[in-house]
This record gives C-alpha cells, sequence and structure tokens, in this order.
C-alpha cells in the first residue's frame, strides 16, 4: 500500500477531548474517528490491527474447541423477561421497539440467546460440552462515555458460553478458557496480569479478569512477587490476612473526650492526638436501600465497598451525605463514631475488632473519644473483611509483601454454574435418562478495548510502539527525497520486494519534508522504518530503525527481505 | 473437526414456517435458527460459508483499490436530518433513543456517516478518489419479514462508497466494482447476471444489479441471448422497441357499441369478439396522491408499474378499488375505456397510438366499443412506454428476441452522483483552488443473502449442494460401521490426513447408521463424501462421491489427498 493512496489521516494537534493517550494516540495516528459520543469509525489502520486480534483470539479459542456462530445483536425483550433481566438491567441496556411495537435490545451480552439456542438444540449428554463464540459489537449505553475506546458505548467483543454437564465440566471449560485467553494475550504481545476479581452484577462464583498492565489502568492490582506463589487479585476482590494494630498488649482504659477542633481528617486527628493512624477507628456512612449503614475501619485502611456491599447484600450503596451524617450522629462529617450510635447498621472490620484503646470521633462536632474499646464501648451486628488490601499487606497464600500494579481490564472469565440455564430451563438427559441442569460459564475479551489498551501499555512521547503481531502493516520505507529519481526508484523497488514476499508493507510515497514522514512512521507505529536516502543509493546499505528501541542499522540491500523476515518471526 | 462435537443441529421434517427452500434447507442442514421474526442465528457451518463469501468479497474489494473500515452501527439521528433522511425513511428505519433521549438509528446503509467521515478528512483533489467499504449488520424492519435470509430484518452487507473529483473518475469507480462483484460472484461459484436496473428510491443514476439465477428468484430479468449484444435488465427497467400491432394498414371506420356480458378480462372479451388481443386497449386505473390516472396498454401488454411512476413523478401507486372504478367510469372493473373518460389522467403506451379500430371498454356495465382510434376518439395527456417487456420482445441493442430468467438481486452498483455530497457538503479544493463537490458512488453485496441465493441455486431434493469455493467444509469421511474397528480406524486416518494437509474436513463419527449419516451428508452439502466401508479395508480402495454430479469413484487409499486437493484446485 502506498501512504499516498491510504485513509490515514493524521492530525498534527492532540485533539481537546482525548484525555487517555490511547484515545489522543488512535486519534491522531488516523487509527479512529468519532462518530457519536462513545461511537466510533475504525479507520484502515485500527482496521487491521482489529482484525488481526480477531483472528488470535479466533484461533485460540478453535484450538481449544471452540465453535464460533454469529447470533443476532438486536434481541426480543420475551428471552430478556424469562430471564428477569429486562427489569432489573438499568438504563445502560439499549432498548428499541419494532415497528409493531415488539421490545427489543442491542445486546450488551448474550446468555439469554445462547442458552435459549442450546436449550432447544441439545438435549443429550453426549452433546456436551458446548463451547460457543462469536465476535461482535456489543452496545452499553454509558452514563459518561470517555476514554475513547476504553469506555464505548459500541465495541467490539469476543464471548464465549460454555455448556457442560456438571461443574466439574465446568472446570475443565474454565481452564480451557483461561489458558486461551493467556495465549490471546501473549501472543498479542502485551504485558498482561490474570487476577482474581469480583463476580459483580453478572452473578456467578468464580472469576478471573485478565489485565493488560498499564499505569493509566483504571484498574488497581495488588500481587504476590513471588511466581512461584501467583496470587493476584483486583483489589476489589483482594484478601489479605488481618494485621494485628498497634497496642495489642494494653489494658483498656476508660473512655474519655478529647477536644479535637477543626480536626476532621484521619491526618489531622492523629497529628493533633500524636497517635498511630492504626489506632483510630475510621467511621463512613453509607445510604443503602436497607438504610444507613456506618462502617468501620482501621485509621489506615479504606473501606472495599465491593466487599462491603457483599456483606450487605445491597444494590445501593453511596457516602451518605452531610445531612444524613448530622441527623444521625449529631456532628459534622468528620467527627462520627461507633460509641453510642442510634439506627444505623453497624459493620465493623476484622482488625478494628482488634484494637485496644482506639481513638474515634465523639458523634459531637471538634471532639473525639480515646480508649475506645470493641465490645466494651460499641458492639456491631456484623464483623467481616470489608478493608481494602494495599501494597505490603501479606501475601493470603504465602505471606509475601503484596505489591500494586495498575491494569486495563481486557478479558474476563466466569463461573456462571446454573443460573441462566435453570431460569432458562437448559436441560439435558443424562446416562440415565434423568433431566439435570446444564452448568454456564462466560469469557469476554474486549477487541477494541485491547487495542486501545495495547496502545496505553506500548507507546512513547512520539507516538504508538505496536507490537508486531498486531501491528497494522510491519514496516514502512521512507524515501528522504520524493524528488530524486534513484531514491524513489530504489525505494519502490525494494517496498515492491518486501510485498513481493508476503510482508506488510507499506511506502510513504507522499511528495512531503521527510521530517514530516519520519514524524509519522513515529505516531502510527510501524515496527520498521527503513530509509532510503543518498547513502542507500550510493552505498547500498539501508538504514532499518526500530520503532520500539529506537536503534538503526544498516542492512545491505540484497539482505533487506531476509532480515525483514527474521525480524518479524522472532516479534 | 468431528461432527459428533459440531455445533450441526439438522432436522428430519421442513419446518412448516419455511416457505422458500434456502430457508427450509438452511433450518434443516442445521445452518441458522430464528431468534425473532426476521433476526437469525447463524451456526459454525453458515458462519464458515459467510466467512468465506466475506473473505472473496474482501480480497476483490482490496484488488480494486478498496480500504476496508468498520462504521458504527448505531447512527446519530443529526446526520440523518442534515440529509433529510430522517423524515422520509419510513418505518423500515429502526430508531432509538439513548439515555439522554437522543435520537439514533440502526444503520440500513451508511451514505451520511462516510459521507461526513469524507467531508472532514479529505480537501484535496490528490487525496482522491476513495473507496472505502466495510462488512457489516444492516438493519430493515420489514413490515413483513420472510423467505429465511431473502428477507430478513437484520442481514450482513458488504458496502463500498466510492468519492472521486468529477463523473469521470466515478465511471472509472463504477467500473472497477462492476468487474469486482463479476470477480467475485464469479468465484463464489454462482451462476450470476448483471442487468440494468431501476434506481429507485435511494437516488441516482446509472445502476445495475447483480442477479444469482434461479427459479424461485423474485426478479424478473430479461436478456439478449447473443452474447456479444450482452444487454440484460430487470424488466421493472427493461425496455423494447414499439412493436406494431394489427390491422395498422385498415382504414378507421365509425365508432360502435358491442354487447358483451359478463366479458370483463381481456381473454373473455377477445374470446367473444373472435378479435386479436392485440387490438384490444387495456385501461387500468389507480390511485395516485396526484389524482386517478387511467393507464393504457395493448390487450396482450401488463403495466409497468415503475415506468408509470417515473412518468407520473408520484410516490404512490395503487390500483383503484371497484367504488373508485365505478365512481370514474360508471361501470364495474372490466368495462372502462379511454372513450368518455373525464376527471383523469390519461397516460397511453406509445404501441396504444399506433392501433387502429381498436377494442375498448365502453364505460357501461357489460359492453365494449369496437372501431376506436386514438386520436380521433381520445387524446391521451402523456404517451410513454408504460408497458413491461416480456420474452420475445426485440432487444433495444441488436434486435435479436429476448429471453427471460429469473433472479435473486444479491448486488448492486449505483451511480449517487452529488446527491449526499452537496447536501452534506463534501467538497474539495481542485487543482486550480477552486472548491468542488465530490462526486460519489455506492456499492452493496447482500453477504447472507448470497448465502441463501446459493443454496436456492444450487440444491436438489436431498439438500444443499454447495459451490466449492463457499462450500463450509469440503470433505466429509464417513465410516460405514461405526462399530467396525477397522473401519473407523482407516476412517480416523484419512481424516487425519487429509487435516494435516489443509484440507476442511469433518469426520462423521457418529454413532448412527450409515443411512443417517448418508443423508445428513446430502443435506448439509459437502461437496465431496469418502466413504470408508468392508472394501475399503480389504481393497485400500475409498469410494469418493461427489455432491454436485452425484458420481462415485474408486480411489486408491495412498492417492486420496492429491485427488481431493485436485478436485478443489479444478472447482
Amino acid at each position: 500500500m502506498r501512504v499516498s493512496q491510504l485513509f490515514l489521516p493524521t492530525l498534527r494537534e492532540v485533539p481537546a477531548e482525548a484525555e487517555v493517550v490511547s484515545h489522543q494516540l488512535l486519534l491522531r495516528a488516523g487509527f479512529i474517528r468519532k462518530a457519536a459520543a462513545g461511537v466510533y469509525t475504525f479507520l484502515p489502520l485500527a482496521w487491521r490491527v482489529i482484525k488481526k486480534i480477531e483472528q488470535i483470539i479466533r484461533e485460540e479459542m478453535d484450538r481449544q474447541g471452540g465453535q464460533e456462530i454469529m447470533m443476532p445483536i438486536i434481541q426480543p425483550a420475551e428471552l430478556w423477561q424469562e430471564s428477569g433481566r429486562w427489569d432489573v438491567y438499568g438504563p445502560e441496556l439499549f432498548r428499541l421497539k419494532d415497528r409493531h411495537g415488539r421490545d427489543f435490545c442491542l445486546g450488551p451480552t448474550h446468555e439469554e440467546i445462547v442458552t435459549a439456542l442450546v436449550r432447544q438444540e441439545v438435549n443429550s449428554y453426549r452433546q456436551l460440552p458446548q463451547l460457543l463464540y462469536q465476535i461482535q459489537n456489543k452496545y452499553r449505553d454509558e452514563r459518561r462515555p470517555r476514554f475513547g475506546l476504553l469506555r464505548g458505548r459500541e465495541f467490539i467483543m469476543k464471548d464465549l458460553y460454555s455448556f457442560d454437564r456438571d461443574e466439574a465440566g465446568l472446570e475443565i471449560s474454565y481452564q480451557k478458557m483461561y489458558e486461551a485467553y493467556t495465549r490471546v494475550f501473549t501472543r498479542c504481545g502485551l504485558k498482561f496480569r490474570p487476577v482474581e476479581a469480583d463476580s459483580g452484577a453478572i452473578g456467578g462464583n468464580d472469576t478471573h479478569e485478565f489485565m493488560v498492565l498499564a499505569d493509566s489502568g483504571e484498574a488497581l492490582v495488588v500481587f504476590c512477587p513471588d511466581e512461584s506463589c501467583g496470587y493476584a487479585a483486583n483489589v476489589e476482590r483482594a484478601i489479605s490476612p488481618v494485621q494485628g494494630g498497634v497496642a495489642r498488649e494494653e489494658t483498656p482504659q476508660p473512655l474519655k473526650t478529647m477536644d479535637t477542633p477543626g480536626m476532621h481528617t484521619v491526618e489531622q486527628v492523629t497529628g493533633y492526638l500524636g497517635v498511630d493512624a492504626r489506632r483510630l477507628i475510621k467511621t463512613i456512612l453509607y445510604q443503602t436501600e436497607k438504610g444507613v449503614v456506618a462502617a468501620l475501619v482501621r485509621g489506615d485502611r479504606e473501606v472495599n465497598e465491593v466487599k462491603l456491599q457483599k456483606v450487605l447484600d445491597v444494590l445501593r450503596l453511596e457516602l451518605a451525605n452531610a445531612a444524613t451524617v448530622k441527623r444521625i450522629t449529631g456532628a459534622a462529617v468528620g467527627y462520627a463514631g461507633p460509641v453510642g450510635l442510634q439506627d444505623v447498621w453497624l459493620v465493623a472490620d476484622e482488625e478494628v475488632m482488634l484494637l485496644v484503646n482506639a481513638v474515634t470521633g465523639a458523634n459531637r462536632d471538634d471532639a473525639h473519644l480515646a480508649n475506645v474499646n470493641p465490645g466494651r464501648d460499641f458492639t456491631p451486628q456484623v464483623v467481616a473483611d470489608i478493608r481494602k488490601v494495599r501494597a505490603g499487606d501479606p501475601c493470603p497464600k504465602c505471606g509475601a509483601p503484596l505489591k500494586e500494579t495498575r491494569g486495563i481490564e481486557v478479558g474476563q472469565i466466569f463461573k456462571l454454574g446454573d443460573k441462566y440455564s435453570r431460569v432458562l430451563g437448559a436441560t439435558y438427559l443424562d446416562e440415565h435418562g434423568q433431566s439435570r441442569t446444564m452448568i454456564m460459564g462466560c469469557y469476554g475479551i474486549g477487541v477494541t478495548r485491547t487495542m486501545a489498551a495495547a496502545v496505553e501499555q506500548n507507546h512513547d512521547e512520539n507516538g504508538i510502539i505496536w507490537p508486531v503481531s498486531i501491528a497494522p502493516f510491519h514496516v514502512v520505507v521512507v524515501p528522504v527525497n520524493h524528488r530524486d529519481e534513484q531514491q524513489m526508484g530504489l525505494a519502490e523497488e525494494v517496498y515492491r520486494e518486501l510485498e513481493a514476499n508476503g510482508i506488510e508493507v507499506v511506502l510513504d510515497d507522499r511528495p512531503e519534508r521527510v521530517g514530516v514522514k519520519f514524524k509519522d512512521a513515529d505516531l502510527v507505529g510501524y515496527p520498521m522504518r527503513i530509509t532510503v536516502g543518498n547513502q542507500a543509493v550510493q552505498t547500498g546499505e539501508l538504514e532499518v530503525r526500530y520503532r520500539a528501541s529506537g536503534e538503526t542499522r544498516l542492512v545491505p540491500r540484497e539482505r533487506i527481505t531476509g532480515h525483514v523476515r527474521e525480524f518479524i518471526a522472532q516479534a
């Protein structure tokens, strides 16, 4: 392909609307254009990357016995009513009516459709397991679409659904997908980490997220540095043994009130009173559909709201507003404490219960209590693990201090169990003629998200650095002076030779200054650039530059195809 | 792939809802399942066929310089309002609102989106032409979805849009697409014919439809049997020179009224009066938004309503009901004639004006007029070509008698001109710095429709006969007796050898009777079946059967891979 003919509209400026680097670079490098909020057109280079990612996924799904199908994007409401999700899915579901007034939605996921298909077509244990997948546009009407492809409203996903005879079968399917996902992201050339995750609203039990590691990732992950241990979890889900606080050997002292004028943060109170944050009990009030909750964690800890929500079994969990805090505690925000608190559900983290002579808010403006002792001065309704794990906490498997990293979730695998098959009646006859419910799993990869995550992980100040396996093209050939016939002739010759040898190459034949071409080459992120200048014409040596390392090397003209081939093969 | 593991649910019975053979066979052979009216899930074998068709299309689009992109399925209403189509598109457009109440539609076509993209990114004549395409789900809310994939509400299309500097450039792009389409359908192994077509509601000038020939086709095509001439047209659009009727040498006689009691069809009147149908003037009343129209054609002719609608420049054209006929003519249906007719728009076909001493209805029950002479007895407001061409009429290019055939429209290419680029302001600067409007074309192929059309064209009473290039698999290996270890062993060996050699093969390893396997093999339509029975075990010769010809042949075991390869290469 010649760059003069490529639909590749690069931009000099960083588009104002783009907050994250993948969004900025994919716009600037001419890969995507916005069609509406959270809705994008993929231009030729993006589409090449996406097709490569899709093909890698396809091969790995097929390797595990997956069979590719294509289910509809518009789904009839009836099935969603049958599963019970029509009413609970909320405003993220795009809904529409056909000309006869029948309700449809645009699929955000396909559990209903695929379960209805399988219940109709599979009825014997002999036909199980089934691993069915598709690669398709998905729809989610985000309240605030942003970050380009990382949070769009229309995006491409691979979704696979497994149907097994029993939990043991599911475990096999789940492991197959774990392996497939590991291979997919490895082949995509990405640094990633599978982590234990929270199963969230979709339901089910076991689940792992596959995180592409990037500083800009919205997800925080903790992991054990000991690779033979391998523990890694989304911080939402991460656990760690209870840590003893300070002063566990002290004798409980009588409760006393301390003036703490204007001191309402942990830092202010500990500084003012000269105590360790680990001696404080932080009291956070939440509004839920079951009433107000006071969550207690140690002063140096944060509440893990995902854990708290699960412990409480509530759908809604929001920080209480100042008026509610005032009504419940009688004080401004910053002076809440568990002692004497009425009309709330008191939930304490396990670590809080180990404290002796702790400090808490006094439920009175500008005052705290000292020598608070759990059990003596207050009794929680629930004691549970509701704290957020952080770097330095011991690994729950081996005890080594955990580390933290940030990541972008690009895949997730779920054990659904019988959640959908039971409600939708997907049963089969076992060896003994008994009807049994199929056991399901679901497994997603965000295809367009993976492309964006690849950019978040692989870029520098000049542009994108594509991993070779998913690069839109492998090589750009750049003649230095487009008016020099010899340079243009040699460049053309090299370009044609590479193309004839099946290498994905573009020739930058535009009548532009070489600086512009170099800038565009770096911005677009071709893994290899071959420069054809006077030196090449005279000496027959071509300057090859590697985008990732920035190194250059001279390669004899006659060895260029072999050199490029080796580079691609080794990548 | 082993058939025991394939998700391939064949059916014994013809599903009641399926009217046409492609719908019946694709359901029975386990290729598709209905998810909602006009909405289907494509099972693994269908998806393999579709991917092959897509890949052929992709290669041929790329060969002509097309660049593949992917535009959104959900399109913002703003662009459709800008083009003016939001209000006129009607109930076939699926419309929806997002959570903020903004209007969107599901794209039935992408002129607006692609024109908005190009107007933003292309501004110089140097960047033209552009040929941009995508292969994607499209949506059309048919009032009555039917015929399976032939008239669905969700379907896969390839749509390409060309942007040129001028009409001469469009002509080149159009010819490229004409050639690409010819190659696509040839490579798909289909008998087809490009025909001149009517440009219909989408607007524009020149257009061709690509028809897959099949007796069940909904479109009637006339074509010149002289291949060096090559004229072919959809009957809606076909033209043919005016044919002289009978009695052109007669002297006009005085008008007279004839009793024709109960005679109200052409056959009845001509039989009763003993005259040639070519002497009759058939008078058909239509209701339009501009009033009632009386269309006159010769008794042996049919009105071409597409031509009539164009001549009248009306949006609505429906046969007038009996009450209207009575009001206008004073008679029941069957006795209308042009003589003395008031308050209607009289439109005569050219051939009618050549008649001498013709017969027409008398606008009175049970009576006709004889010796009617156009010009003397009535004067039409419009004389035009409004007749339907039929087999036997002379070719408009060479005069040879035309032939008829039926076809299924699977592709259409259109010259749009500046219809969209003008309204949406897609302009560029020419060599002289002058702003000019781009000239567009659009080019569609129904991918899922092509699969269905392939089945309509290629089947017998036992099932589908896939053209080799788009067959889901090339070969099925069938062991005769699944309990015979030697047969199973040899079958397995042949299967593995073929698969290792890159041949798309399935092994029917199901514990079924051989008759069931043969039936399924014919139903699914594998181009080649290899049977492994006792004879094969004893003699080392495999029975090969070709689905298309029904022939069988014995092939030595050691030559089987070569034989299959040759078969595929020659197809």
